[in-house]
């Protein structure tokens, strides 16, 4: 049984509980970050701590702990729950409070972490493989690169690809991509690298800043900007990236094959380095 | 202290809690209804009980009790919580599984309900007084018609507003009013009443269905489409309508005074009927 950490206690899975008055309960008031363990060491935590602190700055929330207690926090759990490869889910919300839509004036922060190992991380089959996706309208709200826990929409759309025989959905505004369900969307056409720039309509993904820094370095052309799912069907090759599935090849969009049809070169080139790099990192 | 219901028990709040695990925290993959109480009664159970299931039916959920069941608890609650003026929150959440995006194949779904007192509910102050709101844009997802937990950016609105000095939010979407942060809008001018047709832009909301079939009762006129702030601010009244608010004036929107900047008949008319018809059908 995994050990959970609850509001400063580490307990058994099945009593890690939180109150029904918590605000990450009744309003989704709350944001989270999801950490890779390889090698049973943590990928890019300062990435996600930096990211985390906007977060909750956005959202005037107060971290419940220090960077480096977070960090503590995550190592002690990887520790005790022996993860050799897998995941870290931190969650902070606002706090319990009476129900009410506006802020609590008192309310403490609430914050949770839990494991889950997943073996064979860095070696995924799905790598070699490649996924589907199947394009969707972007229904979610006007502020994704806060990292909240209203999930539901991303949720549906995974359910929506599972219905049309796929692995994931892109999801698409206003004729353009934004980003995967739970990753960002990249292109790959004639060397270049493309990928929607940063703003409100998408995650800030860590993993995405990781990826693009390598790939300049790697003297890659990288272009921030949108495209639209015709362009990524007529690409030599489509990937997400991710925390939790680094750099996956995409090989199919809405039936149409891209490229080959198959994980492309550019693709396995970044989550070779990326993976090397970022292990390198791990602390 | 309270008694709260949780997944089949009734605990005092303080030990009222609900796994980490479950998707309602995770994912704010959860559905919710605020019932009103008067004289320890309660306001259009079955209007709740029929979107509650309109709600989870969308998102592919079970109910986790019988509507039969789901009346006793509330009845229950109301008496041991001593309620004689007040509300009775209900959840239902997917429950708790593994954290995956995808619907979890074998998760029990959550029940949570708990009461909050609210003496002077139906005499409340604000009815005399009138609120003021101001105008912000509608950043929320685009299936309002489920009644979700996902309501952090209801939340922000409400925190706008008090950082305006004001009492709410009217949201705006291409140019017309949605709604409030947690109440339909109305506008009145020239003797008809207008309201937002129903979409999946707005909630449904029970009080509306109500207050509507009222209104064509007592001969008013009743046009059911968007309408602007600017046609808002000039109509000769405004208003809204929750299932804890009832029928609330608004007399004022982004600093300009609607009609006579103070609360029109209509609204007080339609706030006595429905108070009148609401507690005469009440259960």
């Amino acid at each position: 049984m995994r050990t959970v950490y609850v509001n400063g206690a580490y307990v058994p899975e099945d009593e890690a509980k939180i109150s029904v008055f918590d605000r990450g309960f009744l309003f989704a008031d709350g944001v989270y970050e999801v950490t890779s363990v390889l090698d049973g060491k943590l990928i890019d935590f300062a990435g996600h701590a930096a990211r985390l602190k906007r977060s909750l700055s956005e959202l005037e929330m107060e971290s419940p702990v220090s960077e480096d207690d977070l960090l503590e926090i995550h190592r002690h759990l990887v520790r005790v729950n022996e993860i050799d490869e897998g995941l870290v889910y931190l969650q902070v919300t606002r706090g319990a409070a009476d129900r009410d839509f506006a802020y609590p004036a008192e309310a403490r922060p609430s914050l949770v972490l839990f494991t889950q190992a997943k073996p064979g991380l860095a070696d995924a089959p799905a790598a070699k493989k490649g996924m589907r996706v199947i394009s969707i309208p972007d229904r979610r709200w006007g502020r994704r690169d806060i990292k909240t826990v209203q999930l539901l929409y991303p949720s549906m759309g995974k359910m929506m690809a599972r219905a049309a025989g796929a692995d994931d959905a892109w999801m698409v505004e206003e004729g353009a991509v934004t980003e995967g369900t739970s990753n960002n969307a990249y292109i790959v056409k004639g060397n270049t690298i493309v990928t929607r720039h940063l703003g409100e309509e998408i995650l800030h993904g860590i993993t995405r800043a990781a990826v693009l820094r390598m790939a300049a370095e790697a003297q890659m052309k990288v272009e921030e900007r949108s495209f639209t799912i015709a362009e990524a069907q007529d690409a030599d090759e489509a990937f997400v990236t991710s925390a939790s599935t680094f750099v996956m090849p995409v090989v199919e969009i809405d039936g149409e094959p891209v490229g080959a049809g198959a994980p492309g070169p550019v693709a396995a080139r970044l989550r070779e380095i990326y993976l090397d790099e970022s292990r390198k990192k791990a602390v």
